[in-house]
C-alpha cells in the first residue's frame, strides 16, 4: 500500500481523484499493490466534497500532507510558481517523491529542483507538464536514451492550434476565432500566455533540459505569438503548399541552443501539419531512430490526469524495489542559448509595392546586399497602382534579414512590409 | 560496469554495437555507469570483425554468453523462434536480464517468456520488437498504464506502407510497386510476411498482449494483405474522400477481443492517412487519455538499435538499484478472441453490374435482406453495357455481408463482385 497526498483539487486534481478511484482494482492488479489518497489539499474544500472526497481525506493545510510522514509521493497540482516551489521543496526535503503537472514551475526552477531529488534520491516526476496526456517525457528519457537528441519541433499550444485550424478552415479572422474561443472557455479572457507563445515556450524549456541537459529556462526562449498572423497569410501559405502552425522549436547545434516559438509555415505534407484542433504534436528528431512524432490531446481533465497517474504508479513501483531516483540524469552541461541575430531560417515576406516595372530589381537589390538570396517570389496584382509581393527567402541569419528588411522598408517603391514569418523547409 | 552478450551480429546487431560504442561517453555520463559488451556470438566471425569487434570478444558458441556468470544482460538478435526461445529460456533461467528485437517470437510465445521473467525476477524488454525505433512498449506499459486501452489501429508494417505510398502518388500497379520494392531491398524476393499482413499481425498480437492483458498469438489474427488492392480501388477511395492503409487492428470489446490485419479505407483528415513511405505509426485510444499516435522509422538497423540500447539503459539502472522485474505486469486474463463472423465494419464494395435502370434496386434488395444498409452509391458508367457501381455500408456483422455479397454475386445483373475492402469511418 503506497499512500499518496495530492495537493491541489481543481480541474486536473479532480481528474486524478475520479481516475485513481475508478481504476483502483485494475492498478492494484497491475502493480500487485494499491494506491490510496490519504490526503487533498482543497482552498475551497466544497469542491472536494463534490467529487466524494471523504470529509478526514481533506484538509486545507498543505503541512498534513508535506509533514505526514506516511505519505511516500506528494501530487502537486496548484500551479503556479512561488507557492507549488515552496511545497515542492519540503516535501523532497521531507524524502517524499513527488508527481507534478506544473509546467511553470518546471520551465523556471526544474534544474534546481532536480538537483534536489537527486541528492534525496527520490523521484521527481512531471510528464503532465509537456503535451498533457501525450507519453513526451518518458519516452525522451528512457526509450530515446541511447541517442542525441538534434532538434525538436513541437505544436505544444492546444488554443493556439485550435484558433490557427479554424482560421485555415474556416477563413475566419483572427480576432474573430479570439472570440470564439473565448466564449466556449478554449481560450482566457486574457489569452496572452497562449497567443503570445508563452506557454508553448515553457513546454519547449522543459524538453531542452531534457533533451539537451541543459541549464537553460523559460527566460531564454524567444516567443513570438499569433497576433499578427493575418488570414490572409493563411490564404497565401496554402497557395504555396503550407500551412501555418505556432512552431516551438529546440535545436541542440554546434554554435549553440536554439530555442524559440514562431508562427510558421510548415510544409502541408509534413506530418505536424496534419496536427489540427485542439492536439498537441512534438516532432522529435535523434541521431539514431532519425524522426519520431508524439500526437494527442495536450489538455484536458482527463488527459492530465493519465499522465499524473502514470507518474504515480511508477514512483510506486520504484518505492517498493527501494530504488526510487534511479532515473534521474545526473549531468547538467552549461550550453549557450544562440542569440536571436545568429538563428537561422528562411523567411516568407509580404509586402506591398509599387506595380511598376523597376520594383522587384529594387527589391531584389536591397535583400542581396544583406546577404539574403531568394527562393521564390510571386507577385499579385491588388489595386489602385499596388501590388502585393510574396517572396521566400532562403536560409539566412537573422541579423542578415532584419538589415535587408529595413533598408527594403525605407525604399520608396515599398508601401509597407505587411507580415515576416519563418518558414519551416528543412525538417 | 555492466558486462553484456550480443547474440546476434546481423544488421541489427551491427546497429546495437555501434551505437553502444559511439555513444559510450553520454551513455556513463546519463547513468553515472558503464555499459561494457562482453561477447557477441557472431555465425559469420567476419561480419563482427568488419565492424571493429576485437577477437577475443567473438564467439560462435551462445554459451559463452549464456553461461558466463558476469554477463548480466543478454541481447537476442538472431531472430526466428526456436532457437532464440531456447537461447532466451536459458539465459533467463541462468538468471540473466534480456533485451530482445525478436517479433516472430515474442507473438508466439511472449506470455511463456514472461512468465519465465517474473518467475526469475528478472528484466524481459522487447521495445524494438514493434514499430523499430518508435517509442510504443514502454509507453503502453508506463505513461499510460492509469488507462484502460480500447482500441489500437496501427500502420506497422513500412513495406506494404512504402508500396502503398507508392501506388497513390505515383499511380502504379501492386505488381509494378512490388518489383521496384525488391529492386529497393524493401521488400523480400518472397514478399509474403510483408503483403499478406503476417508481420503486421505479429506487431499487433505484442500489442494486444500488452494492453489487454490477454494470452493470444499471431496464430489468433485474421491477415488479410494488400495483393487485392488495385490502383483502381486507390483512385475511387481517393474521390470519396479516403486513403487506402493496411491496419493492424486490435479492440477490447465486452465480447471479446478484436484482432486483425485488414487493407481499409481511412478518412483523408485521420492521421494515420499522413503516415507514408515507410514510416509506421501506432494510434491507441485510452479511455482517459483519448487519442494518443506514436510514429517514427518502423525497421532499419539504427532506429531499431535506438530501442535496444534505450532497453539495455533501462535494465542497467535496475541492475544497480537491485530492482530488475519491477515493471513487469502480473496479471493474465483469459479473454476470448472475437469469431470474424462477429466483427463489425463498415465496407466499401466495388462492382461491375448490367447499365440497366433495375439494377440498383435489385442489389440494394439484396443487401437489405441480409441487414446490410447502404451509406452512399456512386455508379459510374464504363463500356458495353457495364457500368462500375462503388458503394460504401454501414456497420454491419461479417456474416451478413458476406451473406449478402453471396447473394448478390448470384444476381444476373451482377457481372461480378471486383472489390470489397472494409472502412474504418469511427475512428
Amino acid at each position: 500500500m503506497i499512500k499518496i497526498g495530492i495537493l491541489g483539487c481543481g480541474t486536473i486534481g479532480g481528474g486524478v481523484i475520479r481516475l485513481l478511484e475508478s481504476k483502483g482494482v485494475e492498478i492494484q492488479q497491475k502493480m500487485d499493490n494499491q494506491i490510496e489518497i490519504k490526503k487533498v489539499l482543497a482552498r475551497t474544500p466544497d469542491k472536494a466534497r463534490a467529487i466524494g472526497v471523504p470529509e478526514e481525506k481533506i484538509t486545507q493545510d498543505p503541512d498534513d500532507i508535506i509533514n505526514d510522514p506516511e505519505i511516500q509521493i506528494v501530487v502537486e497540482l496548484i500551479g503556479g510558481i512561488d507557492t507549488a516551489k515552496d511545497f515542492i521543496s519540503r516535501a523532497i526535503k521531507a524524502g517524499k517523491n513527488v508527481v507534478t503537472a506544473n509546467k511553470d514551475l518546471i520551465a523556471r526552477h526544474g534544474n534546481e529542483l532536480y538537483k534536489l531529488a537527486n541528492e534525496k534520491n527520490i523521484d521527481l516526476y512531471y510528464e503532465a507538464s509537456v503535451g498533457g496526456g501525450i507519453p513526451i517525457i518518458m519516452p525522451m528519457r528512457r526509450t530515446l536514451a541511447g541517442n542525441s537528441i538534434l532538434s525538436m519541433i513541437g505544436i505544444l499550444n492546444g488554443t493556439t492550434n485550435y484558433m490557427l485550424t479554424r482560421m485555415s478552415k474556416e477563413g475566419m479572422s483572427y480576432d474573430a476565432v479570439l472570440k470564439e474561443a473565448q466564449d466556449l472557455g478554449f481560450a482566457e479572457q486574457d489569452p496572452t500566455s497562449d497567443v503570445d507563445g508563452l506557454d508553448a515556450g515553457r513546454k519547449i524549456t522543459i524538453l531542452a533540459k531534457l533533451a539537451f541537459n541543459a541549464d537553460v529556462s523559460d527566460l531564454d526562449v524567444r516567443c513570438e505569438g499569433i497576433r499578427g498572423v493575418r488570414q490572409r497569410d493563411i490564404v497565401l501559405a496554402k497557395d504555396l503548399g503550407y500551412t501555418i502552425k505556432l512552431l516551438a522549436v529546440a535545436k541542440d547545434k554546434e554554435e549553440g541552443i536554439e530555442l524559440g516559438v514562431y508562427p510558421s509555415f510548415i510544409p502541408e505534407r509534413h506530418p505536424l501539419a496534419a496536427v489540427s484542433d485542439a492536439y498537441n504534436a512534438l516532432y522529435v528528431t535523434g541521431d539514431a531512430v532519425g524522426d519520431v512524432m508524439l500526437y494527442g490531446l495536450g489538455a484536458g481533465a482527463m488527459p492530465t490526469a493519465s499522465s499524473v497517474v502514470g507518474d504515480i504508479m511508477q514512483i510506486a513501483r520504484h518505492i517498493k524495489a527501494e530504488s526510487t531516483g534511479i532515473g534521474n540524469d545526473l549531468r547538467v552541461f552549461d550550453k549557450q542559448v544562440l542569440p536571436a541575430e545568429k538563428t537561422v531560417y528562411s523567411y516568407y515576406v509580404c509586402m506591398t509595392v509599387d506595380d511598376k516595372p523597376n520594383v522587384l530589381s529594387a527589391i531584389a537589390k536591397g535583400f542581396g546586399d544583406h546577404n539574403v538570396s531568394i527562393q521564390s517570389v510571386v507577385q499579385k496584382h491588388t489595386t489602385d497602382n499596388w501590388a502585393e509581393l510574396v517572396l521566400i527567402t532562403h536560409d539566412v541569419e537573422k541579423k542578415d534579414i532584419d538589415a535587408a528588411l529595413k533598408t527594403i522598408g525605407e525604399l520608396p517603391e515599398v508601401g509597407r512590409v505587411d507580415n515576416v514569418l519563418r518558414v519551416m523547409n528543412d525538417l
